[in-house]
């Protein structure tokens, strides 16, 4: 998906929503269970439910990979079914040396056909170029994450200014507005405007609205452009939103609750 | 596998290295191509033919994940061929907030049964921690690594310190030399030894001797502790040593050529 449709899927649905989609055994509802795959049943429900209110979904790879091939067999079913107006993300959070990267890159452009890959930048420009070689797929970058652990090393500073930005301005020279995006935090929504002054065009995903505290008002403050400029990520909050055999309709609220907000922002442009 | 039974197989084989199994169907040998599971077929030839030389195995995750299930199938049957005193490091790189290393490290601890696996610590503490808790499995964080872009960001200095410095020392307040190891490229041996400072007793996974242009000779005078401290690994020097249908005799030429250089290292305890 190139830039431009996905600009324009955002303005059409209304939404900037993307769908983290981390489905857990120990946490989907139990009719599911005696299902041939109830991984696959769970995410198909919940696709069902929110595909009018969001534009992009990210299945986030730890949750397939721990059930080995069955879980693998999910998540080639579960990019199958995303229907193809949304924009998939590969969280997958890869990065290793040149010649390795390029089968991980491989491994989810061309294996599995997602649209983007995450990508941890620790390794630097030989771990992140193959993934940009790719035409109209996309790398999201570790910028400043939502985690707590974020401050160990992100936010050391180097003649005052903190690697995160280090990260981005790296990236803005090997990479493009067409074929880059950088993982921004909503839960330090105050230092998203440091990155917006960096990279003034690209998309930001934002992880951390809901579960982990971070609010979609200060994101859009800081980080929203006049094409947005935003996918705002929500994973448990939407698909825990409600735990019993009506998960999808939970689910499907949640998601329009979302996609409402969104919907004021958006009508500014 | 505890510190102490890794110390007692170096010892006792006379050799610290760890053959890199990333295996590559562009490179291995053509009459290969033709068994039911080429990969795997190509890893049990080069562990007949390695086991006796080398202490551990790192199996690269981004050569398997690229071929789908049956690429997970030929990695799954690689560790379960992989004899039992034999070190099995799952180079996976991965990292993420708590919740999602959880499943990682169930993946690679649980799932797929190996001793250790590779971390990046961009995220810092929880994306590593949960890794940690599990016993008598080892998290391998990388730290300062063996290729071109490990510049970009890993010698960045906060008031004179690399963060690779600043990496290692977080690592040590959260884990020990039970469970921890670091990844300490050889290609950058004179930085070896600020690493050995912080961290005296820890083992050191080290990449990039062979291909990459890293001298063991270095790598031992700077990083080599009482107790070894160094699994040193060799990966396309020793699988493509030979590309004919000899493959595993050329791999074993070149592994027992390592050995024999580790043994007299390893002679003067």
């Amino acid at each position: 998906m190139t830039r431009k449709q996905l600009v324009e899927q955002i303005f059409k649905k209304k939404s900037f929503l993307c769908v983290g989609l981390d489905p857990d055994l120990e946490k989907i509802p139990e009719h599911l269970l005696d299902t041939e795959d109830p991984i696959f049943e769970f995410n198909k429900s919940i696709i069902d439910a929110t595909k009018d209110y969001c534009v992009a979904y990210k299945p986030n790879l730890a949750f397939y990979e721990c059930l080995g091939i069955d879980g693998w067999n999910s998540f080639q079913k579960t990019i199958s079914y995303i229907p193809n107006d949304c924009f998939i993300i590969a969280d997958a959070k890869r990065g290793d040396i040149g010649n390795t990267s390029l089968y991980y890159a491989k491994t989810f452009f061309e294996t599995y056909p997602c649209n983007a890959i995450t990508i941890a930048p620790y390794m630097g420009s030989d771990s992140i170029q193959p993934f940009l070689s790719y035409e109209n797929k996309w790398t999201v970058v570790l910028a400043m994450t939502s985690n707590k652990g974020a401050r160990d090393f992100q936010f050391l500073e180097v003649n005052n200014i903190p690697i995160y930005e280090s990260v981005v301005s790296k990236c803005l020279e090997w990479g493009n507005e067409e074929n880059t995006m950088f993982v921004v935090g909503a839960t330090r929504s105050s230092d998203i405007s440091k990155i917006r002054k960096l990279a003034p065009n690209h998309f930001f995903l934002v992880p951390g609205v809901g579960a982990q505290g971070g609010s979609l008002e200060e994101v859009v403050k800081y980080g929203m452009t006049n094409e947005c400029g935003l996918l705002v990520n929500s994973s448990r909050g939407i698909i825990y939103a409600d735990k019993s055999e009506n998960f999808a309709n939970g689910a499907k609220k949640e998601a329009l609750k979302i996609q409402s907000q969104m919907a004021v922002y958006l009508k500014r442009f």
